[in-house]
């Protein structure tokens, strides 16, 4: 049965579920930043999901980065799956400008995390259930 | 007209191409550490490609990661689109182990390179082009 990583729970806010993948917010406010994970067991690479939900999970990440550009006018966004500290997979989606914290190198690992106060947080996850409604098949939480 | 980002063409080597991408061989030595590029001129991001380029990278992408896997054994694949020093779209897929330099962090950034010898990098490139050798499409570099 799939079971979001407690690390993962702990560090984000559930925005919704599309078809694959459950979208998730992380807390820290620094940047822009997405997280993909695949409602599937026991998963821990991209390369073991089938090719249908390879595919899936290609039109999804994409779904969500054209969202950030659009909304955001990012400089960049850096897409990652990494893993090495939550083995279960997850996909990053981090917009990244010019001018943020990091920039220009990777965020994992760069800075402490700056939480969202509580408030900023339901905000901000409202403000993205609104962006992603219109990707086909997003279902917000409640 | 595609040109290799002469970044990424100082900090590599060519192994070969797939239907879609540049396979390179990074030149540091502290990991094992291929790079995919779309032979697609100005693309920076992967939700820039069409519909069906975007579903080949993810075959070269998961192509590349099973003969990784299947060939070390790594702990992780670390899969990722940064690119905010080389704008070119570039998809590293780099092999960590628990015990290597940087783990449990990413790499980018971490560490200063650690050059392959030339007779190192050859003998690398050439055991790439053979494990490689299977996947469908792929043409070594002469």
């Amino acid at each position: 049965m799939f079971e979001l990583h407690p690390r993962l729970a702990a560090d984000t806010r559930v925005v919704g579920d599309l078809p694959l993948c459950r979208v998730l917010l992380s807390r820290d406010s620094q940047y822009p930043w997405l997280i993909l994970v695949p409602r599937i067991a026991q998963l821990r690479e991209i390369h073991h999901l089938g090719e249908a939900d390879q595919q899936q999970l290609m039109r999804e990440s994409c779904a969500v980065a054209a969202v950030m550009e659009a909304s955001l006018h990012p400089d960049k966004i850096n897409v990652g799956a990494l893993g090495n500290l939550v083995p279960q997979l997850h996909l990053h989606h981090v917009a990244r400008f010019a001018c943020d914290a990091a920039w220009p190198g990777p965020i994992w690992g760069a800075r402490p995390p700056q939480p969202y106060s509580e408030e900023q947080l339901e905000s901000q996850v409202a403000l993205w259930r609104e962006r992603l409604a219109g990707v086909g098949g997003f279902i917000p939480a409640q």
